[in-house]
């Protein structure tokens, strides 16, 4: 029976004039609650800015091309070529989370198994996925204030609840949290999720002190809630010891800790991992759906970690700490003219970000402007606020520039400071 | 002010008595709604059987090793290297999409323009993608039986209500489509969404005839729904003429197309993609919450697709039709001598499967039992089943064994079944 035969009884036509030329109008209406696009980010300067301090992007110089190259070539003519070509894991190539387990050792004194690690693609790919592990619409979901805004999209697209604490230099102010926690409960609308990121914070540069650490685990067993430690930058230390994971402080369980290959390889592999007990791991693989990381990019990873990880990170650590030194340089020249325009800032002790306080009564709307027309682009206070606050704040990334740059960028931002003012 | 002062306070220490050691089971309380796991595909036949025809993993000794190396070495080294390495377009390398726009015209007569495709981690991560744009829990999804299970998992996971329509030789069978739409719309509860599988289909190697994609658009039009086009096997056309996509013959909107290069050049590159207006495509690349494509994997691709697209599938689909005729004939062999124990089938024109349905009184889960003994590994109908029917199909890969294996296999099906009903 072929299908016309019946249809010609069930379907009539649809008649030409009630249709409009396309169906968007008509589809638009079935659109689901959680596919509201993102606030966009409020990027100032033009697209290829020559002084460019807005995305979070390594330094392209340091990427390992010709090593990759070679491993490349290397990967495909062994006897694993064809497996990474091919689907593999579900929760990531082996080898490369059997090397994260000895790094992670090694680097961040974190005991995991590679059965605790599951690979996506790049780390925003596993905060997305956390999200979608734990967040009905209106949970809450405790974020810092200011915070990075690729953490906030997945909580904003799943209909969280968000609340904000505040972070100074030691990082999330914890007694603030303890307050937020307390009412939260009495309200019948306990936190569910705590995102924080404790190392060289995006965008505040601030590391959250060990005592706090321990201090945000305690709260977690005694509220109950999940926290994602997001640590993207943590090898990227110029100066100072390690600080304890939050993730090994606390109850296991009590937190799933994103990381990144991004920023210490190269962020167009898209390699991140999560770590986090088995259990969750499973979900958190099932949750994804993308049919599993790329065995291709994930072995080369691999072989590329194995060889020269230490070496590599240790070389960034110098480019990237020179960069902080040329920026930081750059703008306290340029202030120093007119110092009562200088803004305030925390000196990072890792990481890519300056994150800047514009001086009382300096719009910051009226510098970005004045900032662009001088070929200086960054992010704006107001995409690092889950409110939409903080147009008193302005991000530098040093990552990308040179360090000459970097002082004239210092130069350039001061003149457009003074010119907002004028 | 450190806070460990207040917190004293505010914070009493957990009794160690109270904890046990993990904090698992009171994380557990905290999972969403949406991330309970997938029910498992009912593989049969040990992990790394000789006779593995499960997965639609691609011929492995087809895969362009050198050819991919070469062009990696060639990436890095030129001018692209450093943006191959970066961050890159939310929507996928702009090079990409140009060069499936000229594919997809050349290939599917499809038109396109680059801000109409995305690019995906693959053609589950797209379907994912489709199906958080469109769906709140409870809201109807239509998918054919059998289907795909890994399109059933995002509609399952995003908590959708699941009806079931038949196929049969020519595909989805239209006048029970439009009866359950009429059924569903009297119900109050409008289906949102139809998943299909065009050509080829996975796992029934069936086509929708060209009468039929004409119906199923009017009655898009007529009942409002989105048609959700899954197209991962269309170029590996053995014999006939190509069908026009629905994508095509729909009005502009009503139908959102997912295909992928993993059947065609790499599964482990992770490269699939979707088509649809570009309005619709700014609000699936925001979904998707994964940093963008790879931009190192995204040129790979892209370069490999400029040289040798044409040649490549060329060979696959000798290579593939040589395959399903190995198979074929390792059946008809096989069952020679007990013909009343022969499956019946429709002989498939493309793709990777066949679709066997045993003979009445012949029990599935027998002879998944007897031929898991004999090393043949396959996946048993219910996965691909809604609702978990289907125990007398069977889906057999025959993209990854060699002709003489898959030869062999069709004998041992073939003992199998004997053996199940001896």
């Amino acid at each position: 029976m072929t299908a016309s035969v019946n249809l010609a009884e069930t379907t009539p036509p649809v008649t030409p004039a009630a249709r409009s030329e396309d169906a968007l109008t008509e589809i638009q209406s079935l659109y689901s609650r959680i596919s509201a696009p993102h606030p966009p980010v409020q990027f100032t300067g033009a697209v290829g800015a020559k002084y460019n301090m807005g995305g979070g992007q390594p330094d392209p110089a340091s990427l390992p091309r010709e090593e990759l190259a070679d491993l490349a070539g290397e990967l495909l003519a062994s006897e694993e070529g064809a497996a990474a070509l091919s689907y593999g894991d579900a929760s990531g190539h082996l080898g490369l989370r059997e090397t994260l387990v000895e790094k992670l050792r090694r680097w961040e004194n974190i005991e995991v198994s590679p059965d605790e690690l599951l690979i996506t693609n790049g780390s925003n790919h596993g905060l997305a996925a956390v999200a979608q592990l734990f967040i009905n619409p209106g949970d809450v979901v405790i974020v810092e204030a200011p915070t990075f805004m690729g953490g906030l999209r997945p909580f904003r697209q799943l209909r969280a609840t968000i609340e904000m604490v505040p972070l100074d230099g030691d990082g999330l102010v914890v007694e603030d949290l303890a307050q937020t926690l307390r009412r939260l409960k009495d309200a019948g609308t306990p936190a569910k999720l705590l995102y924080t990121i404790p190392n060289f914070h995006n965008p505040a540069g601030v590391n959250l002190s060990l005592e706090r650490r321990r201090r945000v685990s305690a709260l977690a067993d005694e509220y109950n809630f999940v926290i994602l430690e997001d640590d993207a930058y943590g090898e990227l230390r110029f100066s100072g010891e390690h600080i304890q994971s939050i993730y090994s402080l606390a109850r296991k369980g009590r937190v799933v800790r994103a990381a990144t290959l991004s920023k210490i390889l190269a962020a167009g592999l898209r390699v991140g991992y999560l770590s986090a007990p088995k259990e969750m791991i499973a979900r958190l693989s099932a949750i994804k759906l993308d049919g599993g990381h790329s065995p291709f990019t994930g072995r080369l990873a691999n072989l590329y970690l194995e060889k020269r990880h230490d070496e590599h990170v240790a070389m960034l650590i110098d480019i990237y700490r020179r960069k902080r030194d040329a920026l930081v340089d750059g703008i306290e020249r340029g202030f120093a003219s007119t110092p009562h325009l200088k803004p305030t800032y925390e000196l990072p002790s890792g990481g890519f970000f300056l994150w800047l306080k514009l001086s009382a009564g300096v719009d910051g709307a009226k510098v970005a402007k004045e900032a662009g027309d001088r070929g200086v682009a960054y992010v704006a206070g107001p995409s690092f606020f889950a409110d939409g606050s903080g147009a008193e704040y302005i991000r530098l990334a040093w990552s990308m520039l040179s360090e000459e740059d970097l002082r004239t960028a210092g130069d350039l931002l001061a003149d457009a400071v003074r010119a907002a003012t004028g």
